[in-house]
């Protein structure tokens, strides 16, 4: 498999994370969004939305990253991203698509961009309006997890709540988010990171990251 | 079932085309988006996002359309939703998760109310705002169902895919947004507006619109 992604996108974070949960092997591909290399004619040729991550897995060239999760969990059921009733399912679909939705797809770069410009605001402007999505939808998050007695992960083994979560709290932090009202999606944010499937996937110890540091004996 | 909605709320109007897809019958119940009754103390008891479509049903209280459908989808297969095989799903999903993510969440109600308030952006702005992020990603969905080489569904039936453009292409009539050259998903739209388990959930005919007209004989 080859993912085209870029360090610090969440989406890309997001595959990263899943592809490592199921123990899949890939290859990273490092796609520039700083220079817009997702909107160049060689990648839009394979990927139309013109955006990352895609996935060239099993023979195809696979866009949208809650479409390709879905895909890996049915393609790759083991381990399983998601538990086995379709109400703990949908608890979990509840929390990812809230998050995917209602926080990531409005703070997602060509919003912000387009903030910037045509509509002409300010960085301090663009970073009230980031942390107003995050407000908004993580403290019913918070209130959810707190109803669901959860403990490390929302239920036994982190999946795709997880995997949607973390890249979000990644960015929370980025812009000063203050998370000290969240015990729970700390926690479960703590627990993850913790482990190795996170991070590798962790954006600065990405090849294209300007913080990746070379392992010693590479 | 009682699905809590409003009519011109294009995640509504996606749960109302699949429950009437399924056959499944279930009580309307309007919620005010404009008196904004879904941020009241007793909506948010039972659904702290605040937002609609809520269902409740099966002894649970459920938000987040794009959940609710992959639920009802698992608790109520027949008639399905997503076609059989994993790699027609991951079609269907590509498409659905586009839409609902790069168009709808982007153009969602409190966005646009917070582009006027408070960034203080005219209607004007708002306008072009709306028909940018509908342009971005209706082009590539065009692209892909002449791919595909769909005739009046993207598979044999509508399902989870239609359910989501539907309501997209209503709002892009709404704000003017000229959609002659994209014959393919001017097909699917009039093939599926023709059958009455989409008008019934149309917009216009929800008994909260301002449009509705009463039945003769009811």
């Amino acid at each position: 498999m080859k993912l085209f992604g870029y360090f610090r996108s969440s989406t890309s974070y997001r595959l990263r994370i899943a592809l490592n949960l199921k123990g899949l092997e890939y290859e990273n591909i490092p796609v520039d969004l700083r220079t817009s290399e997702q909107k160049g004619e060689a990648f839009t040729a394979r990927n139309p939305f013109g955006s990352v991550p895609m996935l060239e897995a099993d023979g195809r060239d696979r866009a949208q990253s809650m479409a390709l999760l879905e895909w890996l969990e049915e393609a790759y059921p083991d381990p399983p991203l998601l538990p086995a009733g379709s109400e703990d399912r949908y608890t979990v679909r509840e929390l990812a698509h809230a998050i995917a939705t209602e926080i990531h797809a409005i703070n997602n770069l060509p919003v912000l961009r387009y903030l910037a410009d045509p509509l002409g605001h300010a960085q301090d402007d663009i970073a009230i309006w980031y942390r107003h999505w995050l407000s908004r939808t993580l403290g019913p998050v918070e209130q959810r997890l707190a109803q669901l007695h959860t403990g490390d992960f929302l239920f036994d083994r982190p999946g795709l709540f997880e995997v949607v979560l973390l890249p979000q709290i990644y960015n929370a932090r980025k812009f000063d988010y203050d998370l000290s009202d969240k015990p729970h999606t700390t926690r479960i944010e703590a627990a993850c990171l913790a482990l190795p499937e996170f991070e590798r996937a962790f954006p600065d110890n990405q090849t294209d990251s300007p913080d990746y540091i070379q392992p010693a004996g590479e």
